[in-house]
């Protein structure tokens, strides 16, 4: 079961970028969550391209389409099928490729599989696919939000070489980049523009941050939650690293910097980021990713073709500068889903959430 | 099954740090691997406490006993079950913590999640686990190694605030820190004295390199290959990040530095570290870890007990200045069995690895 | 992912009865099978309501379109999604019993897991469902004829209290009834208009045999080939039990009588049914399902309306007078994803499956 | 996993019949439960060879070992890990069929699986295996009892061609057969007395009684209540069929009859056996199991050995008449473990058991 991630909130996706429709079945939501079909419009808006210069302009209708598993507007407990059809899919863009192995893509690792591939827009390697980690995310956040408290956000805090001095939430949905520091939306647009001008690409950092989450998420030792996080987050198209807390700057730190103190009133601290021993702490839940500039260029890179001879390949079709950007409101989404797991799980072995001990204050 | 590791090669651990024993059952490794007692000795000293004065000093013996699943030296197809004994087991050490949570431990999660929890020596949570991934993944080594072709071998590049400057894997194994500049050995053993004289810990990385492996393994889109790595290097104890290939570094690249570019004699770089889309590309994959410093501090540190009042917590124990080191060879262990498991995931829908097409010149 | 079936050949189904559409996802099929659209419609008609006045009046069209996984007429390894759009269904005809419980049927459980169902046809719940088991088999059934030389084929062999006598499999798709005894059809016809005459329904009994399939099936001992055919043919609506072999009559049987000889030509004779410590021996495997009367009549039951009130249920839908008609290939369609989920398991461990020893002459 | 049992009450066993120990671990129990090496004792003598001449003379001990996952007497949610050593295992008797396969057994399919075999007293194929899933299910039944206020209970009703006439629990537990009927205990030591002396073997049907089960357990459509039950029961050694309630018997029987009627009293009867639509309807649970004759008789019979040489085949070691006698506690043990693991499941999607609706009156 490869295509389908979590072990009690089950999500299952299908689909490639160029073929009819892409979906995905939700298993194990519990009963009763009222759910309509324009929830979803608002989180794919966010992920789709086509929204600003800075994307790729293919244009994503992404409409969602309920199959199964709601009636009169509420989850029956039974699987909920979702559906998006495929509305934009130019593939005579991709058919000079169809025999070559675009470097930095999937092209050559699918063909070595599997034997041959879908070559029209990258097939199921393509970002197309996250469409519907963000839709079934858009369950799992109300479902948190409203059972649970929780919150999910993000925000891209480093693109190529520059980085976000400032932290303020309230911006980060107003401007393209979903960029926390107001200061340098203009310094970040020249950027992108001379990177798509140059026909080039960079890469980015998004974190996520959950809020609200309760002591006791995550089961030790092989499903702990960071572990379980960074499959959800290494798995997105383009992420090459994750980091929980501090992550990678905790190897320069004493331990008795990076270990959070407790007080009657709470932790001092919070370098861990949320997690210790796999298991949730009750303080917020911090993740950060790093993605690859995107391997699609406007320009020639040397490759070879299926039959081993020298070839250049040049990207023609609609792509991103910056993957990053879009990269935020999917790594919310497998987050979130993560969480809702967890929180399933947990209530299995150990009953309701939260109950074992009084929390901090928040 | 959180105690359960990987899909078709199936580790499940049980054992706490103090208990009677530790242990493991192995599912699903191919029938005819000659495999004895005594292989298991090299690797577990590798990882073993009481080796130099820069580890615990905990004796542990770590001698593994075959209960099932190999018959007259070989391998059955059925479940291998390995015991070890606790033999060096001082409870008493920990006495007095079991009413209080010792700050940046799972002691204050694991209390919040179960109700209560096994104080002596961390219980489940406890590194000694990590025998036992160890221990399995001598097997998971040498079927790789005989059947495939592939080997698995890791070191560590950076200490608290050093980074090694060269790479030469013939030392690697010949000083107590698994490290690869031969001309750092005497400054990293003055370095961490001087943490240990202070009372203090300091982080690390850890590099895990896999040669030989064919293109081809992985599975899209929530097995992928390095989301699985992500998962299986996240879940060792103490780490808070997990690179492939350029990890965080490929944020500041650009897609034209970034992309390897192929030739029919191979690929031009390795960026990726190995893998694209998920699926292994046939070149080196290399992962890389952050792991924190430990909070097993013989200093006291603020905290608070069940009943939420303040106190002060010092570790009496055993325990090591810079966990890093003995993270090395349980690093190789969680990358040896998730390539194993690939090998058979690709086997059962693929057919035999390597199949597909030629692979480039080694 | 109650809603998913199989380990490496994974098919999750979605949709409910009287709901926009059913479907199933596919994943872990090899790449490389030739499938078209079109391939699907006879075992769907076979399954289908509608062909005779045997079987309830809806109109199953049940086109399946193929959304996913399928590229140039062949798969490609990706998931592979069918749709089927529900055509026929009229919910009015189940208005009035939305707060009723149907003695016999899943209502009342359903509403006691859930705290409430789809009412639509039975919903979730519905054999409608058993569609896509059907679909996804096609597929499997393909794959096992032609790359395995594996062929399932059942039958009815009791109707009520009418016991089939002869056994010819060439008139078997020639009647109504999928019943191997020509001799018997028309007694069937007549006492099936009775028993519908008279608002009641019958039980059945449907037996499917896998021919050609090689010895060392099965994952012993909690994937066992039987265990895990009883599991798929339990779950098919309205099934109260499952033999393999002789089944029950066993019981009654000697050792002396049952146990299977071996001879260089090949054993001597079959009572179990193909299957010895949950592997395949290479002999044809016989199951056996017991299917009860359906408990959707036109005339009234006693039951409870939802708030818990005594009530008179009379079913006005169209209904089956035997279901276990249409459980035929149903029940082939599960036999055959077993199979070829043992398939592609075994090749995962132990290589290329029949490669350890000669078979049998056949 | 082929060697895991359970969703999120997940029981792994190791070990061979005549190995150094079998084992198991168990995973996913909740925190809190009171558990004692002593309380294995009660079942494993039940279930245990030499109890009386109509058994197998083998003297197991069946010491249990607790190795993990309890701390100060109680569960702590981490896994449970049981050992329990070979201390009478006689390889001699075995050495002579070494290369020969058993009629009836799993010699020859284990052989044709994994290419060799342990043959010790059928190594990983013996029912001394079932040994830990009853040690497991002593956990199970008391967490059952004690949380849920399930009980589960079995008894044999038919040996070979004899059938219990009179059902009176209160006996069960006072004759060598697990036998309802007192009337009939002489009967049942002369009948097999004379199978003994015959040097023969029957089959025998047990059937398994789950009281107290609240209506909601079972997870349609593929973790269906009785699809699982019936996994677990024809996983038991020389199980041939399964039934629920009515079991085949329901094939001649007509809606009218077959359909339980709900009041606002109950259910007016119970053929379903407690089952609707793979849920829990509230009432009695009822499986029924059918046995083979065990096929190591004491006069010999036709086989070939691994060359495929015609060979004769006389098992010398001690074995059971009839081995449905010791398969009693066998079946309680596996639908204990399936009832806790839904228990666990539905916990997890829908809450609380049973705070729906009220239940019936019992």
């Amino acid at each position: 079961m490869s295509n389908t991630f979590g072990k009690l909130l089950a999500v299952t996706t299908f689909g490639e970028s160029h073929g009819p429709a892409i979906g995905c079945v939700i298993d194990g939501c519990p009963p009763g969550l009222e759910i309509h079909e324009d929830e979803f419009a608002h989180d794919l808006a966010r992920r789709a391209t086509g929204r600003s210069r800075h994307v790729s302009a293919r244009k994503e209708e992404d409409r969602v389409e309920i199959l199964s598993g709601v009636h009169e507007g509420r989850t029956t407990g039974t699987p909920i099928a979702l559906l998006v059809r495929n509305t934009d899919a130019k593939s005579k863009d991709y058919a000079d490729i169809a025999r070559t192995f675009r470097p930095g893509h999937a092209d050559w690792t699918y063909h070595q599989k599997y034997g041959f591939r879908d070559p029209r827009g990258g097939g199921r390697s393509s970002a197309r696919e996250t469409t519907m980690r963000v839709a079934a995310a858009v369950i799992a956040k109300k479902w948190l939000r409203e059972r649970m408290g929780i919150t999910v956000r993000g925000c891209m805090t480093q693109m190529g070489t520059l980085v976000a001095r400032r932290f303020d939430w309230s911006v980060v949905e107003e401007n393209p980049f979903f960029w926390p520091d107001p200061d340098m939306i203009g310094e970040l647009e020249t950027y992108l523009d001379a990177i798509r001008s140059e026909r080039d690409s960079v890469g980015g950092r998004v974190e996520v941050f959950a809020e609200g989450v309760p002591a006791g998420l995550g089961e030790p030792l092989y499903g702990k939650l960071d572990g379980d996080l960074a499959a959800a987050l290494m798995g997105i198209n383009a992420v090459k690293g994750v980091e929980i807390g501090d992550g990678f700057a905790a190897v320069a730190q004493r331990g008795t910097e990076h270990r959070d103190e407790l007080t009657p009133q709470g932790f001092l601290s919070n370098h861990a980021g949320g997690i210790l021993g796999g298991i949730s702490t009750g303080q917020v839940i911090r993740a950060s990713i790093a993605l690859k500039p995107t391997s699609s260029l406007p320009q020639p890179g040397r490759s070879i073709d299926v039959d081993g001879n020298p070839v250049e390949v040049t990207t023609k079709g609609r792509h991103d500068p910056c993957v990053a950007i879009r990269a935020t409101p999917i790594a919310e989404a497998m987050v979130a889903l993560v969480l809702m797991d967890h929180v399933l799980r947990h209530r299995a072995q150990c009953g309701d959430v939260g109950a074992v001990s009084p929390q901090f204050p928040a």
